[in-house]
C-alpha cells in the first residue's frame, strides 16, 4: 500500500511536472516576437476559443503547406529535380540506348552549365524517365533509397535536413490545436508522400500534389499491380492548388502557407472564406542563412517558383502576412549549420 | 472530502456500468450469427489486438466501402441519377432552348417508358447539364435541398434513409477499432460529400468518387470561385478504384466492401496486400426485403453495376466473403419498412 502510495506521488509529480513545462514552452520557439508570429498566434486562439465569435469547429480545422519553398529550401533547385537528375544513370543502365539521346546525354555529361541549360521540355523527358514505367511500391523504395544517402552541395546534410524549423513548429502548433495540416504541393505528390509523415508528420492522405497518371494491371503471377505512367494527370500548381484542395480535401483551408506565384491562387482561396482566415508568405530575404530571392532581389515575375513583386503588392493590399526569414526566424533549420 | 469520496464513487459506478454495458451491446446488433458477421468480427480481433501477428498499426488501418448497391439501394436505379432526372426542369428553365432538345425533351415529357430507353450518351448530357456549370457552393446547396424533399417510390423514405443499417454498424465498428472509413464509389465524389458526414460519419475528405473539372476562377466582385465543368476528369470505377485510393489516401485498403463488377479491382488490391485482409461482396439475394439481382437471379455479365456471375466466382476462388442480404442481415434498413 505504501508502495502504491509513493508509486502514485511519483507518478502525480511527474505529470504535473510535465504540465507545468508543457504550458511554459513555447510552442514557436525558433520564432522571433514580431508581427508574422504574433498573426499566428492570435489566428489559433480566436479559431479554437469556444467563447470567440469566430471560433471554427474542429472538424473544419484545415491548414494547407506549401513545400518547396515554404517547408524546406527550393533554392537553386528543387530537390525532386536533383533525384531525378542524379537518377539518370539509373535509367539509362536500363536503356543503354538513351545514352547518346538527349537530354540525357548532357545530364551523363555531369556538364554543369550544359545541365543548368536545360529546357523545360528536357526536364519533363527526364522527369518521364524517372518518374515513370515502375510500379508504385518501386517507385518509393527507389526515393527512400535516394534520401537516405544524397546530400545538398551547401549544407552537406541529407535534403529532408533542411525543413525549416519554424514552418515545422506551426504545423505542429496548428495540430496540437485541433487542426489537420496538408501539404499542397506543386511537386510530385508520390514523392512528397514518401518521407512526408517521418518529416512532417503529415500523413500520406493528407499530402496532395502535382500526379501523373497510374494504370491497374496484373504482374506475372497474377498479383495486382499500380504501374505509374509517364504521363501527367494532375497539376497542383497556380489556380490547380485550389482545385487539387476542392479534390482531395472538400474543404476550404482556414489557413494556407506559400511563397511563391504558384501558391497565389491557394492563399486568394483560403483568404475569400468566411469567419478568420490566414493567408501567409515566407519571403526569402535572409542571404546569409538561406537565400535572397523574389522580391528580396527585384527578380522579374516571370520565374517560375519565383515570390514576384505583384504576389507581393498583392499580400500587402489584403492583408496577408509576409515571414520575413531573416526577421522573423531565431533559427532556420533544427540543425546549427 | 466525503462528498469528494461520495462523487468519486458515484463517478466510479457510472463509468463501470458504461464499460459493461459497452461490452454487451453488440456493435453488429442487425447482423445475424454467421460466416459473414464472424469474418468481420474476427478480422478486426487479429488487427487490432497488439499481440496479435498480424497487428496493424493505427495509422495503417483503411476500409474502404462502395456506396451504390453496397451501402445503400442502388435498384433499380441510382440515386444520383433520379437527381440529374428530377433537376433537369430547373436547368430548362434557366436554358429554355433546351426544352425541345433531346434528350431534355423526353425526361420533360415523364414518358417513363421513353425514359428507361435513354441511351449512356443521352444521360452522360443529361448528368454534364445538371451536374455542371455552377459554382461548387450552389451544387451543394442544390443537392440539399433536393435530398431534404425527395422520396423514393417504393418506400417513400428520403434517399438518405435507405442506408443498409448493418453496412452503417460496420462502419462503426470499425471506426470504434481506429479504422478510417472511405467511401470508394464510381458515383460523383461532391454529390456523395453532401451528405456522406451526416448519413455514414464519413468526411469530405475521406470520400472518393468520379469526378468531373473545375475551374477556379473569379466572380464579378473579384472573388474567387470554384466552378464545375460538364466535363469528366476521373472515372472512379473498375480499374479506377485502386487508381483513385492511390490518389487520394495513398494507401492500400485493409478491408474493402462492395457489390458489382466496379468493385472487383478494389477488392482483388485490398486482398493482394501482405497480413489479414478482409474482401466482402454484398449480394442482392433479397427480393422481399429489398432486390434480388446479379447471380441471385441469373443475370448475364455485361450489365453495368451488376454482381455478375464471374465475380461470384472469383469471390468464392479467392477467400472473399459474399455477404447474403437475405441471411445475414437481421434488418434492412434503420425504419421499420
Amino acid at each position: 500500500m505504501l508502495i502504491r502510495f509513493v508509486r502514485h506521488s511519483v507518478l502525480f509529480a511527474i505529470v504535473a511536472l510535465s504540465v507545468q513545462l508543457f504550458a511554459q514552452a513555447d510552442p514557436l520557439a525558433s520564432w522571433n516576437d514580431g508581427p508574422a508570429k504574433q498573426a499566428i498566434v492570435n489566428f489559433v486562439k480566436v479559431t479554437t476559443d469556444q467563447s470567440s465569435p469566430k471560433f471554427v469547429q474542429p472538424d473544419q480545422r484545415i491548414a494547407t503547406f506549401d513545400q518547396d519553398g515554404t517547408m524546406w529550401v527550393e533554392h537553386p533547385i528543387y530537390t525532386q529535380l536533383i533525384f531525378c537528375l542524379e537518377h539518370v544513370p539509373a535509367v539509362v543502365a536500363k536503356k543503354p540506348e538513351l545514352k547518346n539521346v538527349e537530354p540525357f546525354k548532357t545530364v551523363l555529361s555531369s556538364d554543369r552549365a550544359a545541365i543548368a541549360k536545360l529546357t523545360l521540355p528536357d526536364l519533363e523527358k527526364i522527369a518521364g524517365a524517372t518518374l515513370g514505367g515502375m510500379t508504385v511500391e518501386e517507385f518509393n523504395a527507389q526515393v527512400k533509397q535516394w534520401l537516405s544517402t544524397a546530400k545538398d552541395s551547401r549544407w552537406h546534410h541529407p535534403y529532408t535536413d533542411l525543413v525549416y524549423q519554424p514552418m515545422r513548429e506551426v504545423m505542429q502548433y496548428l495540430r496540437a490545436n485541433g487542426y489537420r495540416t496538408y501539404i499542397v504541393t506543386g511537386g510530385g505528390q508520390d514523392f512528397v508522400r514518401v518521407y512526408a509523415n517521418d518529416v512532417y508528420g503529415v500523413p500520406p492522405e493528407q499530402v496532395v500534389g502535382t500526379a501523373g497518371e497510374t494504370a491497374y494491371g496484373y504482374a506475372k503471377d497474377g498479383a495486382p499491380v499500380l504501374t505509374k505512367i509517364p504521363k501527367p494527370f494532375f497539376i497542383n500548381d497556380g489556380p490547380g492548388k485550389p482545385v487539387g484542395i476542392h479534390l482531395m480535401i472538400g474543404r476550404r483551408p482556414y489557413a494556407a502557407f506559400g511563397n511563391s506565384g504558384g501558391d497565389r491562387q491557394m492563399l486568394e482561396y483560403t483568404q475569400a472564406g468566411d469567419g478568420t482566415r490566414l493567408a501567409m508568405l515566407v519571403l526569402h530575404d535572409d542571404a546569409t542563412r538561406e537565400y535572397a530571392y523574389g522580391p528580396a532581389q527585384k527578380l522579374p515575375d516571370t520565374k517560375v517558383g519565383t515570390f514576384p513583386q505583384t504576389l507581393y503588392d498583392e499580400a500587402k493590399a489584403k492583408g496577408w502576412f509576409v515571414i520575413s526569414m531573416k526577421n522573423d526566424w531565431k533559427s532556420i533549420f533544427a540543425f546549427e549549420p
